[in-house]
């Protein structure tokens, strides 16, 4: 499908070869790269054993003057807004300014925002200053695409499919990748667009599993200067990991687990540890079996 | 027992129908409150995944602006003195006041307050603004309600038993629900007393089981206007399950454990996945069989 | 060998005897030391977690009037610079005097100092204020001895051997003891040297837990005033319990986990709860046939 100029011009599907996506997750494991994160409380724990699983290496440091200092010495910086304060934001703005000043990419996980007005704002400052790839779900990233197109509504109910149109809006305006997760999640640099259709319905009951992909993207995004491929690489990975732990043996609540996997009750407690064991360990042939491609 | 407008006047014993409170498990499960939390940073994390497992909405608006932007968004509020700081009780007072405006009940967890000065001054300035519930210690509510009622010192080693009437004095003298917790925990309304001897000493080992039980009266009290009976289902589930977690199979230290549940040691990193497990998925005849009322 | 007073006298390789360790374990387990730690934000919640596991209390509070109020009330003191902000240092700073002043010990995690201004400076302040333990890697060792005796520059990668000749001379300038971390671990009081060869590759894939041997530390001085012993016992028990933890049995990622243990893939997210429970659970028999003191 040719592209061309035209703001309405259509968006090429194109599925990153499997294969491709495999080679770069044993890159990731053999350079290790230093991703700098600037998350939320919450989560940073679960995002630091997320990439320390990985296989990458990750570093919390906050103070607005060692942000700056460290920026240029990782492989990529990770900006995470969910419980962003001014003190945060300046340090923000200090580590984003040293990565950009350095030719490091950064990844921006807008959490929140659209309903909240100094996450909005602040992110609508940061849009400006070219993160490499901006992961959100849908209502995050019709969000920031209504803000940048017209002033869309958000619908923090909305379907990852209806914020697909949002998605490619915001990576055009924004010349980023777009990575918009959901029950299917996708991949857009504003021509291309790939689609994924693994992962589970717990990794909504874990706090901090979208934060911690945020950070798995800059972490592929440390070791591979495609950015659309990185990021598919990240949702791919997250996706077919996320899987496979919330399938896990898990002997406690035995007796109400059906043999039907949709009557099954949801076990958030025995995914954590098993998915942080697949993060480490998945072969390159359960990756290849289980990676399902969507339409996008 | 008829009750009187005496300041002496009896309490009742009053235990609620066990069934009642697993039908608000359920409607837990299925309006999944939003629940601001403000709490501490040591177990925000573990919070969160509480209130995810159980089925509730956890948001960690941390900002002063934004909390109070969000707390009449959310059905309730927690407020957790944990790791108090000066900029976080500016964040707390605003969100308190936007949840009082707005109607929305709120939950506070005076941690360690008696002992400190910036949490005794800030825990009594927030008794004085009407929280719904107040889940502490034995300490803790003892070092609260001395401070209304005239200068009891604090114990940090009492029991549960001992703080009862401390409990009982606080809920008349602030019109709040007191969840008062222990080997046995005691749910009062300043009136009705209810009793519960499940949980497990595990409990103690594993850091913010009490604070996310606090966050727990939240979620039930943000869809439940009994307040009284709110604390009872957020009480008796937490206990239940948290009896089912420590019992859980662990195949760990297998050599070292005795069939004698005393000796036994405790495992608390096998409990945490467990009780997320537990919380999400324990069942209507579980709940009934296992839950054990305590006199009052 | 005999101790002069010469700066470059010989150091005198020294195993405490293992029996005389695992009864700090147990004495630790009886007293239950408070433990006041100002962490970083990462990983408090696995540093409480542990310190509860061990038998401590551990107590965050991190004001910086209330720090001053309850350091004295602790059984010691635990600073890490992991996240550090200004904030936290002026908290870092009246909760060290309050403690120095009480004859509380402290122990100092010096993250990551060396490559970042701000800690790099306070690190240097806290090491004029009498710090009981060091607990550090080889680059932070190095870094810490070489600003004491004359800019040696900081490897990141460095072994844990090649830091030995630092940490002796860091503890000598400093009169503190050392604990030196690495595939070998080793604790100096500038005169005795002793050598563990306890732990697992996997310990590096999980966040904190470094930071919660420092923490532990804190919790053998809070009970036994020989602080070289006191860190010996932190290091060895660690040690046995992370081992033990890398090999329990995970069946999540079973179909890749061969029979050789050095290509099973790692699996941090069984490691934790494992590790929790047998740091709670270690038997003296289990610890006393699995310690494998080094040479120094």
């Amino acid at each position: 499908m040719p592209l061309t100029s035209d703001p309405h011009r259509p968006t090429a599907p194109a599925q990153p070869d499997a294969g491709r996506l495999y080679s770069l997750v044993e890159t990731l494991r053999q350079r290790a790269p230093l991703i700098h994160c600037l998350s939320n409380t919450v989560v940073e724990n679960f995002v630091a054993n997320v990439l320390l699983a990985l296989g990458a290496a990750p570093a919390m440091v906050v103070d607005a003057g060692e942000a700056a200092e460290f920026a240029p010495v990782a492989d990529a910086l990770s900006i995470n807004l969910g419980t962003l304060t001014e003190p945060q934001a300046v340090a923000m703005r200090a580590a984003v300014q040293a990565a950009n000043a350095a030719g490091r990419p950064w990844v921006l996980d807008p959490v929140a925002v659209g309903h909240l007005s100094l996450r909005t704002r602040f992110a609508h400052e940061l849009l400006a200053v070219a993160p490499a790839i901006i992961r959100g779900n849908a209502s995050e990233i019709i969000a920031l695409a209504g803000a940048a197109g017209g002033g869309r509504c958000v619908e923090s109910t909305a379907r990852s499919e209806a914020a697909l149109p949002a998605a490619i809006a915001l990576a055009r305006a924004r010349g980023a990748v777009v990575a918009l997760t959901g029950e299917t999640d996708y991949v857009t640099d504003g021509e291309r667009v790939a689609g994924f259709a693994n992962g589970d319905p717990v990794m909504q009951r874990v706090t901090g599993v979208g934060c911690a992909l945020s950070a798995t993207c800059a972490a592929f995004v440390g070791i591979c200067s495609d950015r659309w491929l990185a990021a598919c690489a990240a949702v791919a990975y997250t996706g077919v990991c996320g899987q496979l732990a919330a399938r896990a043996h898990d002997v406690t609540p035995s007796a109400q687990a059906g043999p039907d996997a949709v009557s099954r009750p949801a076990r958030p407690g025995s995914f954590m540890p098993s998915y942080l064991d697949w993060l480490a360990g998945l072969g390159q042939d359960d990756f290849l079996r289980l990676l399902r491609p969507a339409d996008a």
